[in-house]
């Protein structure tokens, strides 16, 4: 069988601590049974992870790289069983991440990956070059008729995308399904006088077994995309969303809850793997996270390779927008177009929030001085 | 509305730096909008997150304790939305941990907690007192047939559970409906040769839109449990199968692809929260994880919080069975009894397997060793 690859650093000072570590993730990773009990002929030729290679890792954290390979044999024919492969048990080591992942055919075949990716997303709003633009409806608390306002000044002002606050779930002061309702009705009614093509992208969470049912009442009612926050729902709800034909909308991931997945250097994954190449193995279409320079910890160099793993080649799945958020601020234009030029989606909720006395005025001017650099 | 809280632990070196913090996770947690905009009345009052109380932490990471309280209200009717509210885009920053968690009659209400718990494992058991032992089969490319092999030689041997590997999927290999199938009918066999009651617990994984069908298929065909990994299908599935008048098996958490929640001390969750108190708002009735000692970080200390975090008073939810495992041997039985005492379920895997020329009779002496001490 084909065999896929994950290259890990490993924080330890030789070589030949480094090989022994390479052997414990290839153990752990598959068989997880002591290494000298492991059966001969299939599954210690096919089945045991198998270590390809080990060079030091030039970074300031010092450490080895080490690739493993793994078989497609190892995976049967779900996703979470893939995830299970490249980070198991081993999520549990310290000096252990997870920097980059080759795929193999199988993989390719199980994954269709993203449906609309950077070129469908831009298809729906129009914006045939430049960066897009989305903003946020909250704060939770807020009434549905308040919300829906909130969507249509947006709207009124031509956001690209108005989503959800990912606080906003079922709570009685506004429940989902009014809430989907009222903001697709409001965005709608803004688009008919504008010509704007705004579109509007609800907040899926909900219990485990409706929340497809959700999914699918968002895209019943108008809902011309979806988020969800894979670290609380599980990393195989969008696959099987942007898998399903009958779906058919794009899926915006949120970073919520999986934090603890980047922001130590020496455990789970780089910023480019988790923001960027898990997001497009999920189908996911545009991935929210941190940018540089707000109320997080991400440098420019994490940003920036998180462009690199939405956009870079991936065994041809689809590039995705990265969609950074937390803080932009008017000024920040300037350096944000410097880092990232068109290939962006600018999320910014907070500061156009502040100018309520003119909200459609407000997001104008940002998108005037976000498309043209003024 | 009735409030619950959560108390972090934020590593910073002033009283006035830790208030600062703990207002910036309040707003965070909530509104997520800038805190001289929040909405006078319902919103501020209500909504956003309060300070209850800040104070040194008294262990060695140093820093600052806050207690923050959050309203009923901005949970809505799902569980997703109360983990994204304890820990959502706060998760993202460094030195903020969660620590413990106190609930609310709502929350109690909206979820049931483990439908078995230790009582309810022990009812299935037989075992009325003293530690409960449970095997895995293992590793993956070993065929259903074979699987079945070593299932039935544990229960031959007096384990009171055997679960699959947490890398048994659907893999060509071994189907899962077919191991299922299989391994039933062996422990079935087993029992009704030594009169012993070992159960079943297959890995329950496989696309999300499946999971619950795979989860009702393992339970029709006779297993007695299941078992899940949180961290990959998502933190809700446990939650709703326990719900389920239905379905009505026992779950047992792995905490495969989870550990960087736990293995930073400054980031994520307390070894207490994440392995105990979440598992049990999580519906689970025994919970896998590291021990102290083996291949893994945690001490002693961690663990035996993870125990308190286990069984301690939560709104009354019932009490769940701590299973250490990762790396367990016959040698270390006397150090984990010392440690554990009655309350926990031995889970040894390699170190059986090492025994094949006469499983039954390894599983009948580690199992004297662990009720008698001897």
């Amino acid at each position: 069988m084909a065999r896929f690859s994950v290259t890990y650093c490993i924080g330890v000072a030789s070589e030949t601590e480094a090989r022994a570590r390479a052997l414990e993730i290839a153990v752990e990773q598959t068989v997880e049974i002591p290494r000298d009990i492991v059966p001969a002929g299939y599954i210690e030729d096919e089945i045991l992870g198998q270590i390809e290679s080990v060079y030091p890792c030039t970074d300031t954290r010092g450490g080895f790289l080490t690739e493993i390979s793994y078989s497609e044999d190892d995976i049967g024919d779900d996703f979470p069983q893939l995830l299970n492969i490249v980070f198991g048990n081993s999520s549990i080591r310290t000096q252990t991440r997870v920097e980059t992942m080759t795929l193999s055919p199988a993989i390719t075949k199980l994954l269709s990956g993203p449906r609309f990716g950077i070129p469908g997303l831009r298809e729906r709003t129009g914006v045939k070059q430049g960066p897009i633009l989305m903003s946020a409806i909250k704060p939770v608390g807020l009434s549905t008729a308040e919300l829906a306002g909130l969507a249509h000044q947006f709207a009124l002002g031509g956001m690209d995308y108005v989503k959800d606050d990912h606080g906003l779930a079922n709570q009685k002061t506004s429940l989902f399904a009014e809430r989907v309702k009222a903001c697709t009705d409001a965005i709608g009614d803004a688009n008919a006088k504008t010509g704007f093509a705004t579109t509007y992208v609800p907040n899926i969470t909900g219990p485990s077994d409706q929340i497809f049912e959700r999914a699918f009442m968002a895209k019943e009612m108008g809902a011309g995309g979806v988020m969800l926050a894979p670290s609380l729902v599980g990393f195989d709800v969008s696959r099987a969303l942007a898998a399903n034909l009958d779906f058919g909308l794009p899926i915006v991931s949120h970073p919520t809850f999986g934090g603890t997945n980047v922001i130590t250097p020496t455990s789970g994954f780089s910023h480019r793997f988790f923001y960027g190449t898990l997001q497009r193995l999920m189908g996911v279409d545009a991935v929210i996270y941190p940018n540089f320079g707000g109320r997080f910890s991400f440098s420019r160099e994490e940003c920036l390779a998180i462009v690199d793993g939405c956009t870079s080649d991936l065994g041809g799945l689809k590039p995705i927008l990265p969609a950074p958020g937390g803080g932009m601020t008017f000024e920040r234009v300037p350096e944000m177009r410097d880092a990232y030029g068109d290939t962006v989606m600018y999320l910014i909720g907070g500061a156009l929030l502040r100018e309520k006395s003119d909200l459609p005025a407000a997001c104008r001017k940002l998108i005037d001085a976000v498309r043209t650099g003024r």
